[in-house]
């Protein structure tokens, strides 16, 4: 929610007018999306554009992986940003000191309290990213699962019962649990993961989904995980309650755009779970991390604690509201 | 430089859609513009507008000073942000708890290197200001002018060494100056005084002037301390040297515009010292109570104390490269 590297209207022009061959610069703003990067909106002459710095979080050798991906998925008219290239043919280069790239701007509103109807849109999308991705060469191990949970949490571990007192007790079980029944790699179909794809990841237009952004966190990694991102991000209720209608609504809409394998279907709940404790983890190390008074306000990791109780339940893929 | 009210896109729809008629939202961005207000950049099937909310350093009722400044402006083709007016007339109105409204985006750059060309445009154009904001007949007082300085000062006393160690006595005696010698609100021209036209605020298209924005400090006072203003934020070189050439660009076409009298220039020395002392307490406010990792950076109070001392071993307004 902020712009972490200052650029000038000076250094934009020059930079955008320089390197590639879409206008004259006629506005710039820095905006306050994604946590992670630096991001300016900015007009030219033939079109409106979102120039990103990418900041310490994103690893630069990870970059040709993220660009390639929305590359790939723009000349299949997936709708995501679209990597714009320079004179030179390249797509990612250097700003201010930081890796820097210029995408399409995407049209659309994010929606804070999705409906079923939402749901199955996403369903549908995440389906058709799943199936446009397939045919992707890239990979990018997913440097937030299994593996990277423990060393994550031992990080939080000394501070975690300041927000809440059961906190340690509930992902010290979850962790022995993960680790003791998270799938081999070969056990269950993989593929390029968004990953992240939240709410303010996706746009409307009306009751269109328009656009999906920020695809950095993809990953290559179990496509039934990232499934089960998107039914602990979109199908909770601000009271924490499961919305059973919206994770059918989800499910059916992906199925009918890729078919899941009878062992990805049974794997959803332990697959939740699995998600739940990462955005867990790293929510409450962002929340013990955060310098008080800094403007970006982290997430509430007791929202994702909630999830994680609330899968620790289940008994079952029937649990969101589908027939296996 | 950030947004400090959220507001969901659910809730910018229902107020754009619900109270303008200015089409239907298609995006919507927080923009990191401006350290007082959240400001969105807007996007509508008819065109691009900024949505500001008003937090807390503004006070409520300055507002429809603010708001029929911008008016007047705008009906006068003078190139500002125009307030848009809803279904029901009204400019101002509350969203999410604040006080909020919808302006026309203005597009343009601006420059963090003014050369003497900026310089006398700005001249040129804040003579216009003036003209066409002589026959706006509401008044604000000036909140930052000499009865606010000592109070203002004093707040910082007793830590202002911290950040410079001749900043007391430099202050100080300063304050004793200006308290002599400050005019008498009738020795010279009052009308409405942007206060604030910072390089920032300022847009350029090539080398034309094509906008202005931010009126959230002005106010009305002596004239010449608004030209004051803008010899200190524009003339001043990165080592903090002055810079004649830009000074007489920006006078000789204010003066084009705007005749000033004899005694406004003569007095231009005095209200160069005024309005870095004015920018100089408030940076040294802001950088002693900013919390530490706060994403505002607050502005170097050094630059001003440079200014300052510049101003205090001018011996006339030949200083500023004109022939009073």
């Amino acid at each position: 929610m902020a712009v972490y590297t200052q650029v000038s209207d000076e250094e934009m022009s020059a930079f955008v007018e320089g390197q590639y061959d879409i206008g004259t610069l006629v506005s710039a703003k820095g905006i306050a999306e994604g946590v992670e990067n630096s991001n300016f909106l900015i007009r030219t002459t033939q079109d409106s554009f979102i120039l990103t710095l990418y900041e310490k979080r994103v690893r630069p050798e990870d970059l040709p992986f993220f660009i390639g991906l929305m590359d790939h998925l723009a000349a299949k008219s997936f709708p995501a940003p679209r990597p714009i290239h320079g004179r030179d043919g390249q797509a990612l280069r250097e700003l201010n000191g930081r890796p820097a790239a210029v995408c399409s701007f995407l049209e659309g509103m994010s929606t804070s309290r999705p409906r079923p109807m939402h749901c199955g849109r996403l369903g549908e999308v995440l389906a058709r990213f799943h199936q446009t991705s397939a045919d992707f060469t890239m990979t990018r191990r997913n440097g937030l699962t299994l593996p990277d949970w423990r060393p994550l949490y031992e990080k939080s571990a000394a501070r975690a019962s300041e927000v809440d007192p059961s906190m340690n007790e509930v992902i010290e079980g979850e962790l022995d649990y993960l680790e003791a029944n998270w799938p081999s790699p070969d056990a269950l179909p993989v593929g390029t993961c968004h990953a992240d794809m939240f709410p303010d990841n996706v746009f409307f237009m009306g009751e269109e989904l328009s656009g999906v952004i920020d695809f950095y966190f993809a990953c290559t990694d179990f496509l039934t995980y990232d499934v089960a991102v998107c039914l602990n991000a979109w199908c909770f209720e601000r009271d924490l309650s499961f919305n059973a209608t919206k994770a059918r609504q989800l499910l059916t809409q992906y199925r009918k755009g890729r078919t899941m394998s009878a062992a990805e279907i049974e794997a959803l709940p332990l697959m939740a779970r699995g998600s739940a404790l990462r955005f867990l983890l790293t929510r409450l190390f962002d929340w013990l991390n955060t310098p008080e008074g800094a403007l970006v306000r982290p997430h509430d990791p007791l929202e994702y604690l909630a999830r994680l109780r609330f899968h620790q339940q289940v008994s079952g893929p029937g649990a969101f509201g589908i027939d296996p």
